[in-house]
């Protein structure tokens, strides 16, 4: 492995972060600092934010000028690979283990989307059905319904279908992406995986399954009809960092199989509208805002719900100033308030206590609903047909015009 | 579990029957009383040979009335069923390691070949070159190339195209069989397979992952264009019984995700020239007769090799009679050599030293050249087409018939 942290973080650290559980220390902050040093990883700093402007000529993603992504292995490979002339393919997925998205869950794709279009690369989604039916003990037709219902969220955030391949893994697996499944299995002990994701002698062997599973879209040749003859071809993967355990493990296995490491662009999480603890539950409703939500149910949940820095009264208020460090609306603003010279204001003006937490919490409020209405008008025009043609294995021809 | 055995074998028994290991304890014989009960099967008495003869009108197979296939589990329920007017469906299986299949080889074929005969039923053959890829770390191409070139062999025993479907692993995992693969995953932990198969922490997982492979072909619904709508359709294995513990687990699964237990039909352990101490090794050539063995070959290896029951000189020989209970010709000849009175009068004569080692010896290479060379010549006549049609994804309309 790249870093030997692989043993049980379960029974070593305070700080838990792995695919299916994300909690702080003492139900504080993650820390960031400490788990990019954990996991082994580096840290996403401006000079990658300037070239990728340079190298796409557009301007950079809030995401990743705001330092959401934030973290990274192996990016510096893709872009000197893409500056000497050489293309990439993008991979990204999604455990569909429920009807409705939040926003968290779009953050991923929003940014996807964006590396899509700036670098012009083809782009293989996962929807991993068979994890979520083994995790969640949905059934295997329930797993593939909400994959498909998942499916249309996921279009609907604009991916070009010309470059796009969105595949359930029970549709999916067999041929070369089975071969390539047994390769990676091949390498990895049980002991390795235990000490990778803390799976114990209890666990059903399922899971001890899986992560083959969700390492060999990083190989080109786990996709004949796209990539057949392009076996050099790198993948970037956008994730939260959540997901880094199956990546370190797919690249501790990738050389000795023949093929490149897959490099990383790495999230934060998207907090819960209770504060930064950790990420959003699903178990709780009011947790996050939902793609499924109203104007009514996003200014209730806002104004109801949201954490913030803001004082007991307005006249401390007035006096200290919000806490900006733990403030969700600010933080929610961080992520999707495009306007750098706005956002700077009302951090600004809100930290001086020269404006209210009402009034920041109205502004989110404005932010949100229009970003939800937006998603829920995309997703109310994807058809079955459509959801259809971007599963289709298919060839895709001008993936890299 | 249907009996309690499922420690890890190695640490507790000197007997040491698996998938990977069949072993003896000191050197010994396989103690096959001792195998029925700790693996909860139940022996196959005159009664089923007597019942067999009745329900297909046709002499039992000279493995069945001599006891080879000695052992089953629910074959009562599959010929009650049968009796009732309610077919059945045939799964056998190999794990193509080696380009050249023994006699040792052949005889789940050769009988799995008269069951589908004498009862009229469709019949599925597992290629596992996954497993083999794993376990004898061969190459994923490697792996393929030694399933097709033992599917000639199997082709060459004579099965019905109209009636057979063989697979390779490789090919086929996918889909009905891919979604029955985590069905019964989810039902079985890492703790219960180290109990089955004795598996060890250092062990690769895709070792851990493979039961489910050989266990889904037990359910009709991995093979939808065989068996659509017929989820009811029960399920025979013919098979040496060291793969007895893979469909243990599936028959504990089973019940669990809606479907019948797979019934069992489990043979003894062809013995190596050298004596019955275990199957026979790939490891040396000269412990097994080979399909690919001149007479020539066949000749000198049962001349040279064969551990017999005869007395060191003529005169004892005379004296006290050959012990047929250790000589290896008379266990062959009792496979194959298909003449009842003949087999008789060869034991009798032999056991009371009026026959020479020699002349048993010389009957045997008869017996055995003539099997290897019908062999060779209907395996010559086996061509790629037909491998092809063999392995093609297809409906069998008339596999009742």
């Amino acid at each position: 492995m790249e870093k030997a942290e692989d043993q049980n973080p379960q029974q070593e650290e305070d700080q838990v972060v792995n695919p299916w559980e994300v909690s702080a220390k003492d139900g504080g902050k993650i820390d960031y600092d400490k788990l990019i040093d954990k996991f082994g990883c580096q840290r996403l700093d401006q000079s990658f934010v300037d070239r990728v402007q340079r190298l796409t000529s557009r301007p950079p993603h809030v995401f990743l000028r705001r330092g959401v992504f934030f973290a990274h292995r192996d990016f510096n490979d893709i872009l000197d690979a893409y500056e000497r002339g050489q293309k990439f393919y993008l991979y990204t997925g999604r455990g569909p283990s429920s009807e409705a998205l939040h926003l968290g869950h779009l953050i991923p794709f929003m940014f996807t989307k964006y590396l899509q279009d700036a670098f012009k690369v083809p782009l293989v989604i996962q929807l991993t059905d068979d994890e979520k039916c083994m995790w969640k003990n949905l059934s295997v037709e329930e797993s593939q319904r909400l994959a498909r219902e998942n499916a249309k969220d996921i279009i609907a955030c604009g991916f070009d279908i010309s470059k796009t391949f969105i595949f359930s893994d029970f549709d999916y697996v067999g041929g070369a992406f089975y071969k390539n499944m047994v390769k990676v299995a091949k390498c990895v002990t049980y002991n390795k995986v235990v000490g990778i994701f803390g799976f114990t002698g209890e666990d059903h062997i399922g899971k001890v399954s899986f992560p083959p599973v969700q390492a060999v879209p990083s190989f080109p040749s786990s996709f004949p009809h796209l990539f057949s003859g392009k076996d050099d071809l790198r993948c970037l993967i956008p994730c939260a960092i959540d997901q880094d355990p199956y990546f370190r493990m797919t690249r501790d296995v990738a050389p000795r199989i023949g093929y490149h490491k897959p490099a990383l662009i790495e999230s934060l999480f998207f907090p819960a509208l209770q504060g930064e603890t950790g990420k959003m539950s699903a178990s709780d409703p009011n947790s996050a805002i939902y793609v499924t939500d109203s104007a009514k149910d996003i200014k209730y949940k806002v104004n109801k719900h949201a954490f913030t820095g803001g004082q007991e009264t307005i006249e401390k208020h007035r006096q200290y100033g919000a806490n900006l460090e733990v403030d969700i609306p600010i933080k929610y603003l961080n992520f999707f308030l495009e306007d750098d010279a706005e956002l700077e204001h009302i951090k600004k003006e809100y930290g001086a206590g020269r404006m209210l937490t009402g009034e920041v919490k109205k502004r989110l409020i404005e932010v949100l609903t229009e970003i939800v209405e937006r998603h829920r008008r995309a997703r109310a025009a994807v058809t079955d047909e459509m959801v259809d043609a971007f599963m289709a294995v298919r060839p895709l021809p001008n993936m890299f015009d």
